[in-house]
């Protein structure tokens, strides 16, 4: 899993039905590095540091097998500090 | 998923009976960045902002189980400055 | 899917029994870039550019839900014009 | 597999309920590299030179088949030397 | 598929019980590349180049569907010219 910071909000009004209304959230490794986009399945608000699962886990992470993401967010870190490497 | 933006389509007459007539577009997650193709499952023009989904759920996203692709796009973003990073 | 150029064929003697006698090509986004492995599906030569995909979406489109491939060639683009970024 | 080490264990309290109580890890394939979390299926401690897989295979290593793990440490490396490429 | 070198063996007494005991290989891309580790399934050796499968396709290449593997060698390459690119 990879360790990301929530950035903002993400509005896509024309989606496929399958993502019915879950929350897309921009998300991203490093200040300045690639965005992506997660869906968000613990709740959570820009500036937590959350755990992002990939590949087929994070269909079944974002409820239901069949659900088209593959990046979920599966959980909030407590305390982390991204300067230490 | 990956935010990227559509660039053209694809023609590609020559192809395996599975990927149907299903539009395919050429898309970039930067100006000059590398080229993919993604499938198309909302019905997007060049210059949109998108949202790609790939692994397995890329196929789901296609529309069927066991359509072959590993990049689908399943929405598309109202608002994107690619400027801020 | 990714866009990449056939190369030359690929000569695996020894090699599981699953993966048959299927075609092997050596493949490359650029020129220069590093050289994969995928299976042919279409029937291209040297020096076609074509569409290839992978993830578990390889398998399907190899021909059998169980083919050992995560790269496989499922079209040949019509025209491509590698010089456009 | 990638060969990575363990750095530090990771909390976080706030998580879905799929992921259960199994530790989560830090792990890095280089010292200054980047941080990835992985699920502990085998007992390690901080130090230790492990074995990760990724992929749905992520999964069925980490316990159940629908677990959400995309990287799953499956074996403590006996012997590492870092320095040698 | 990805070319790769057969570099050594690695030892891994402490492993998950699904992995068996199965032969475990580093192999690398380039001789200075990162090091990664494949499960073998032709019985190979130091210095053989061989063809590296990924993505869910590793595991029924494995030898079964729970086999957590996601890097498992397929083929031996009968000759290989590493210089030309």
């Amino acid at each position: 899993m990879k360790i990301m910071r929530v950035s903002t909000t993400l509005v896509s009004t024309n989606r496929i039905h399958a993502m019915g209304h879950r929350p897309l959230l921009v998300v991203q490794e490093t200040p300045n590095g690639p965005r992506s986009v997660a869906v968000d399945a613990v709740g959570c608000i820009p500036g937590d540091w959350v755990i992002c699962v990939g590949s087929s886990a994070a269909r079944d992470a974002a409820g239901a097998r069949d659900y088209p993401s593959d990046l979920t967010i599966v959980g909030i870190i407590d305390h982390w500090n991204p300067e230490v490497a």
